[in-house]
């Protein structure tokens, strides 16, 4: 398009996001005017995308970090003739597929689900490594930000790593309208206090002024043939552009225009300018194929082996096997064992540095190109990436998360390294899977189960060795258990998994020589729940005591309730949990000292046995 | 000190941690070696700070941001006589305060727990702006930190707000060591690569070789004469320097030397040197006054209000009553009315613009020296500050966060705005008190309670308005629960809380009509639950009917548990909670999607009871 018809063009978008806006009654058309003429002029003369083929290998990618000016987005959808007007007239209604922040559950044409700002970068980092590092197709990926997200740490780790990697095939726009949420933004229109961020980082900057259609053309053209590096265009813009009851005014944000057909009018009126955005040229997908065949580890019953191990083994063999299998660490993958995936499969291994939320946010953006990812640290520090893993859910996308080192168990490192919440946080998830082996067989089948599942998949693994319970041929679908001790005699049932599984165990042990029989289950599935054996063995035992290693909120205590909660009686329960706030000391004296070994689950029993609180 | 006093001092400090390391069995020494040139020269020659008063509100403060290195910081506090050589080598035994990562738990020389890597720089952030704009104390605040710790974004944030607010009390220190846990960092020995980072962020920066005391000292003496800005020394040293075993090697990070003895040797042996550290001039604490006197606002019955708002005039009341309640907020003072808090006080109200993890690290900050904090943002966005809120923990820190616009009741803006993992993430801290009010009289009160209470304290407040159903002198303790509707024929309890106490009630009145009574508890104090009212409704009705706006995991369906896993008999359970995906709608329309409108309460009500599942 030439520069007439790029202006037209902007002005439609702005007149279709008040209209949108107004017709919902909500939204932000302010965010969405300021931007207009960047997307315009991306849309007509260089963005490649198929719209009627969302998931060509060739198409560009563009993310709308900045979530909330989804209005602009649909116009764009709609001057693209992917939506009608009278979809885009359904804007924030029951039904419609135009939420009020984007979400590829919805339209094939969102690369990731934004609206808590600061991710579209770094899930567009995790797209245009797939880009350069697995897909090898040259696909360029475009990231619409704000300016008041810039403020967020996780767009320097977005940035650090775009810089580090050499990706340039990566633009990120800024669209600085100076004027934030609650008013002016740190920086307002200074736009070389963001250009200069962006340069100590390693990226090409360029500054213009984002409502010169000439200039935001040229910048892009600039971008294109930028090599080595990403680019930056940071761009000098006004919120609400085109109305001057709105324009560059504070209090204006998120708020339907005060007279829309007014600014309508103002704006020139509606048009209906048709983009024919240009079509990517045909590749293919270059997905590496693997074997076929899972040759997954196997260790011999008795032995010692930490559940990282067999993970990080089993990872390796996985990869073997799925050539879309793909892993990222953050920086621990010596301790996390993803290190042995790194050795077998280098070309698929991304390092992230000690910066989880990128990390996370690369194996979102690499999922939606169809790769899947296992991104693994410490179970303690995927609490850092929370956020990112709820947005995760909300894209719908399918990625795997380890968190090694988890619990008390772990002993000296203390707290700070102890995963004591990740199982509340994870089954909070929505859709989730939540698995905890407790030896490394288990651990092995269940990687390579979890691979094969949708959604946010969690796996929690142990720092120390255990001793290997199952035989390697022994299957552990998700959603099961594994009854280890039972009787028709037994007094009460103990739910443990992972760790505990193995204090279960030697207390049953020590129980039943005493004439106490006690049934073990092993409930390695935290999510979903093996509801029909914890049924059986509420009405067969009558109480159920959990032993975690982890906090008494939200973990396999929490999950057992899953089973109960349709209005069927109840089972006595009995929760070991860690309740303390533990300092450093052995594995053994921490499993102690929180109550959840083999002694404290005797006890416990022994208790509710003589007091006969369970028959 | 003279340079051959701080060389010798800093060779104390090496032999030290390698001995600290080596009673322990583990520990990471050469992590320590690599700073303790940086910290010879700063505990000799500049800081000021009196180890016999911790509390003084003259001491500066020092940060280990790079909480592994605690080896170096223990020795430092045995250099200045606050521990003997018998406790060091009790670092990471049982019940030994030297724990594997310092916390302000047990020892009351450290600000702040770290261990989690990226902490330590935005918390001395908040410490630094207390000393400018609250306590009015000219103490220095120093941080040292780690390279590979500069990768996370929660740094950058730090950076970006210490240089807006030319935090010149603040210096950074670098330990650029080049060599992370699994190899070495991006950066490696590039100096000017951290620097410029910085610089962008309007720092002052100085690089310097970090075992070049002379050096060292001058750095410390030009960072402390800056004005203007925070300073940024970048420092290049060896991980293990001294002992050419481990010197700049690989693979030596996060453990004992391998032949301590003659590292201690090779370092020049054992010395005995003791610094008489500075201490501060006199200074008194300035925490400005309230009138003692909290005149909370007080709404009258039936008025619709929301709880945000009910928060917002509050929080203010009580900032005027107390002169050491503070408020942070993540821009979005206007939504979570933290604005109004900010109107009144404008001298305790820290903008902290996106950027949550910043903003509860300056709560964590600030708590160090004796304020009360209150952070707020929408509930959702608490997640993305995950990590620091568990570190917060482990310090015992005393913080109020307020999460707004929880749950599907938020409607249009769809899920990403939604909070609806939040009690969840909040009640699996450990010592945390979770309140969630359902009317404006019942917010006002639990403000001014929390901010009276003990470690981490969380409040969930509604975007929209909500009936006044309590009258402002009714009282809401911690624990408590308020029992709505009851009587001897109850054939079931709802228990809610927040915007599912209006449609229980609701709910509760059509089937009361209908001859069906059911009990209505207003759960709103979360954690810790009122286990004598919940006991007492499960004896009196047998069923307790859950319904809350959040996930089914780890909310009030699990909260009511903590009442009944003593082994005591458990009633039958029912749980409403949000189990799909919703999108954008009307909060009506999300709340009956949802399946925890009055609708589906009285449906499922009527379904226990029909059905006999129920008596």
């Amino acid at each position: 398009m030439n520069t007439g018809e790029l202006v037209d063009l902007g002005q439609q978008l702005r007149v279709d996001s008040v209209r949108a806006a107004a017709a919902a009654g909500s939204g932000h058309p302010t965010s969405s005017m300021s931007a207009a003429d960047l997307m315009a002029v991306l849309l007509a003369n260089h963005l490649r995308y198929d719209f009627g083929r969302p998931a060509h290998p060739g198409n560009d990618r563009f993310v709308l970090s900045k979530g909330h000016a989804s209005p602009l987005l649909y116009s764009a959808f709609k001057a693209a003739g992917a939506i009608d007007d009278e979809e885009l007239l359904t804007f924030r209604k029951l039904g419609s597929r135009l939420e009020g922040h984007p979400t590829p559950q919805r339209l094939p044409w969102v690369e990731t689900a934004t609206g808590s700002l600061g991710q579209g970068l770094p899930v567009g980092v995790g797209i245009a490594l797939s880009g350069k590092r697995l897909d090898h197709t040259d696909y360029r990926v475009w990231v619409l930000c704000g300016d008041s997200e810039l403020a967020e740490g996780s767009i320097w780790e977005a940035a650090e790593h775009a810089g580090h990697e050499h990706l340039d095939n990566l633009t990120v726009i800024v669209d600085v309208n100076r004027l934030g949420q609650r008013g002016p933004t740190r920086h307002g229109h200074d736009l070389d206090a963001y250009a200069r961020r962006f340069r100590a980082f390693e990226w090409h900057t360029i500054e213009i002024d984002g409502h010169d259609v000439d200039a935001i053309d040229r910048a892009y053209g600039e971008a294109l043939s930028t090599k080595g590096q990403p680019t930056a265009i940071i761009a000098r813009t006004l919120k609400g552009k085109g109305v001057k009851a709105v324009e560059d005014r504070e209090g204006q944000h998120g708020k339907p225009l005060p007279e829309a057909e007014e600014a309508v009018a103002e704006l020139g009126g509606p048009r209906d300018l048709t983009v024919r955005v240009h079509a990517p040229e045909d590749s293919r997908a270059l997905h590496s194929t693997g074997t076929g065949q899972t040759e997954l580890p196997r260790y011999d019953k008795g032995d010692e082996i930490a559940t990282r191990n067999a993970f990080g083994e089993a990872l390796a063999a996985v990869g073997t096997a799925r050539g879309d299998v793909v892993a990222l660490d953050g920086e621990v993958g010596d301790s996390t064992r993803a290190e042995f995936f790194a050795k077998e499969h280098p070309e698929r291994y991304f390092e992230c540095y000690i910066a989880e939320q990128q990390m996370v946010a690369a194996a979102v953006g690499m999922a939606a190109r169809g790769w899947v990812p296992f991104a693994t640290t410490f179970a303690a520090f995927l609490t850092r990436a929370h956020d990112f893993v709820r947005m995760a859910s909300i894209s719908g996308s399918g990625i795997n998360l380890v968190g090694s080192h988890a619990g008390v168990a772990i002993g000296q490192d203390g707290p700070s390294q102890m995963g004591l919440e990740d199982l509340a946080m994870m089954r909070a998830v929505h859709g989730s899977t939540v698995l905890y082996p407790c030896d490394a067989n288990q651990a092995a089948r269940l990687v390579a189960e979890m691979a094969g599942l949708e959604g946010i998949r969690y796996l929690r693994t142990s720092r120390g060795g255990s001793k290997v319970i199952y035989g390697p041929d022994e299957e552990f679908p998700v959603g099961g258990s594994k009854v280890l001790r039972s009787s028709d005699a037994d007094r009460l049932t103990v739910v443990a998994a992972g760790v505990t599984v193995h204090e279960a165990l030697a207390a049953a042990d020590a129980l039943g020589a005493d004439g106490i029989p006690v049934r073990v289950i092993d409930l390695y599935s935290v999510k979903p729940v093996d509801r029909a054996t914890l049924r059986a063995a509420a009405e067969e035992t009558g109480c159920l005591v959990t032993v975690e290693d982890h906090r008494p909120e939200g973990g396999i205590g929490d999950a057992v309730l899953d089973a109960f909660t349709d209005g069927r009686p109840v089972p006595r329960l009995v929760r070991l949990a860690v309740t303390t706030m533990p300092g450093s000391a052995t594995p053994a004296e921490e499993l102690h000292a929180a109550g959840i070994d083999a002694e404290s689950i005797e006890a416990a029993a022994r208790m509710l046995v003589e007091q006969a609180i369970v028959p």
